[in-house]
């Protein structure tokens, strides 16, 4: 068995090749420098634990990984066209580089690159994990459309804000470990379980995430947090001070939304920490991992066979950036 | 058997249901809206026909259908966005009716609707089915993107635009007809005389398409032609135009293409037809035809199993729109 760290490992030295032909060059070249700078590469890697949780790692485990990392890949090419983000990880998006039409072909081009990984996988698995795989990639989509929908909205309740987070981001986390699973050979029953701890895992990580955008140390978090808070993004965190803060801490809190003063980050910051949003971000982080690992403990395998994902689990909660 | 008219009723009829579910609506409705405004369904009926060809329909070459034409409005309303077009078959384009961010996502979670009927074939065909589907979808993208390098380049040659067009329009109605025939179990030996057919045709098809847009009836076309020649865009006709054209003529074109004057398409046209242009394109495209049927009797079926597919590619030929 390998270890989370060795399968990133294992899963980045596989990945770090060409992805397209050659030609065309000027939809091609594109493709390869959004794939070529970097990125965690967590799903890849969770098809990997998925399928090592009930067996030795098949090749077809790794087609499944490409898949998703190219799929995944898309998305934040679209996504970053749809947000007029200029920069992700650092460096400059594909629209920016290339322009909104070939960025729009490099996200088409990359989700059917995903498809050729998924069609390479044997016969016998193949129409499952295509079904998985589809229904995944809809949601996935209807997260991103709920979440353009939500940024028009004054308002937004809790409930729907995870029902969004669970289509945008969950559902592909849960549906990575249980395709890889599937490959493993795993009963229908443990794949609902680790579909579950996969789900409940997602929706602790983007609160990790919106807690990181808040309160991360910008030493360790590799920007100035607050970029939540300057675009006025319904967060967990928004979401909650909204929630429980009195008539006055709303004003203020709507008031600044609407500007762009040069203190908005620090002054909605001070109301986060007088809402006491910070200490409920990390219990309801806390709520969402246990009842994961309740899901965890369902699963009818031998106890240590799950190290590798307990380890993916506490390296996703407890990283800073 | 089926004659070619009476496939394409019954695609319509069958395709004639919501593709998407209901909600969220916001994305869905618009994709809903688009597949609603008509088209010709050439390409799913080319799947039906391509199964007819060598047995009974089988309910899979339905699905096949239903993916092929959810893949090709996927491509219809991307190329929408980034010809910055308003109109498509007369109505409000997506792009324009409801945000670029709405039609993007619009054209994402088409083509995914389109793997999810890919899905339902039986697990014996899948397999290669998806194999094509993938190359095709990934050529039509490589297509797409010489189409818009072509538009920033003075001159293109026609070995060059032929290899575009068969990118962006031939490989899907040659794909088409082949995965359906691979649904009626056809030889491998069959499948690429079929191929080859498919492709001549969709290069015959488009020298229609660029014909008719310059020397169409109005009247029957239903539009006014010279859409192309107002936009400049590299057809057949201009770049045969370009090839044979006097040192005059040449100038005439390159400086008419710069500007906007109201009689450009008049004078365009009186030069194309100095040049011949119009009796060039008849037999260019007769050449392709002919290409076309050879490879078409060269397929081991029974010659009535053919008429169908014949009375299809009349169609396409003489069409006026």
């Amino acid at each position: 068995m390998y270890s989370f760290q060795e399968l990133s490992e294992k899963f980045n030295k596989e990945f770090d090749h060409p992805h397209f032909p050659e030609s065309p060059n000027t939809l091609y070249a594109p493709g390869e420098y959004f794939l070529n700078i970097g990125g965690k590469r967590i799903r890849p890697v969770m098809c990997l634990l998925g399928n090592e949780l009930f067996s030795d790692i098949h090749t077809d485990a790794y087609q499944l990984a490409n898949a998703v990392e190219l799929f995944h890949n898309f998305t934040l090419v679209h996504d970053d066209m749809m947000d007029a983000a200029s920069l992700r990880r650092g460096k400059t998006t594909v629209h920016i580089k290339y322009g909104d039409n070939t960025a729009l072909l490099v996200g088409d081009v990359m989700m059917i690159r995903a498809y050729e990984y998924i069609q390479k996988i044997q016969p016998t698995h193949l129409s499952k994990i295509l079904q998985i795989f589809n229904s995944t990639a809809k949601e996935v989509c209807e997260g991103q459309q709920l979440d353009m929908d939500f940024e028009k909205m004054e308002k937004v309740s809790l409930d729907a804000y995870i029902e969004m987070i669970t289509l945008k981001t969950s559902v592909l986390l849960a549906a990575s470990l249980v395709m890889g699973a599937i490959i493993g050979g795993a009963s229908e029953n443990n794949c609902k379980q680790l579909y579950e701890f996969g789900k409940k895992i997602g929706i602790a990580y983007q609160i990790q995430d919106d807690y990181l955008d808040a309160f991360g140390d910008a030493a360790l978090f590799g920007k100035e947090p607050g970029g939540d808070i300057k675009q006025n993004k319904k967060t967990f965190l928004l979401i909650h001070a909204l929630e429980v803060a009195n008539e006055q801490q709303k004003v203020d809190l709507y008031e600044l939304m609407k500007s762009e003063t040069p203190d908005k980050v620090e002054k909605v910051l001070a109301i986060f920490k007088a809402c006491k949003v910070d200490a409920w971000a990390e219990e309801l982080k806390a709520k969402y991992m246990n009842e994961a690992f309740a899901h965890l403990e369902n699963i009818a395998v031998v106890e240590k066979r799950k190290q590798p994902i307990i380890d993916l689990a506490h390296y996703l909660m407890n990283r800073t950036k």
